[in-house]
């Protein structure tokens, strides 16, 4: 521990990079964790699997 | 809030833009929830990613 | 499947109740699903554990 | 989206009030997201209820 | 990795102590995984946050 | 219920499915579950949506 999972929509492999290095430093700075006990995984969702207000995502424009 | 995370079988999208209609107006209706604050996330999973009684999916002649 | 994950505030059992009656009857009506195939988790978050916009749910008035 | 759902140790509203703060931050400057968009949700986990190398958190000096 | 997270009705810490040393023990002779690396959580739910086929766990025997 | 849910780098479905059958059988005789009732969801996952210690998978050598 700390697991954080992250659901998003696709991102490329660079920014995705910096947010990983971004929210392990925060929990080193505010928990005191070791960074090598923090894992952060990616699940990125396109609008055909995700709905907001009952209308998928692939319907409306953007998010 | 509310996420709802749904785990299941490839559907088409047809079923899921319905599903996540109906799933969207029950919150809004039980809950009085506006339904902007309703997301739902569908995670597809094939039979080669998933066991129930020890057997994966694609072992066994369906669900 | 399908499983059904719900993170949402606390609500009492009366709703949910009803909350997993209409999400399964839509996953039989809309998927063909049995609805013992169906299964719905409640996980209840309240403001001490949930963030939105960077602000903790205890900080603001309400969702 | 995005949603963030973290599994950790118990920590003090404090902390867990920085670490949403700054994990948003991150979002924000990182992807553009609007902070409004970001959804950070806190797991908390004792150790009779987490296991690493097959022994239970209790059982064990510490993480 | 591999992080296994079991939803679950509430058991005992020995049954709990048990069945994470089994589910290790496997990832290591299974996928040839270092036991530090695995990790198990346990999510415990009651019958008043689980419905199946419609029905909250509290309103039927048992499951 | 039970639900398991393993997040983990890509396997060859031979050692999914012994995986599978192992964690079923720790709950049928750690739990007295019946088989049946045991579900196992893969979710794999990649370098490039997972990182440790502020680093992503594909930048180190391994887990």
């Amino acid at each position: 521990m700390p697991i954080v999972t992250i659901q998003q929509f696709p991102r490329d492999l660079a920014q995705k990079r910096e947010l990983a290095r971004r929210i392990t430093e925060a929990f080193e700075e505010v928990y005191g964790a070791r960074p090598e006990s923090v894992q952060v995984f990616f699940q990125e969702v396109d609008g055909e699997h995700w709905a907001r207000g009952g209308v998928m995502g692939c319907d409306t424009p953007g998010d």
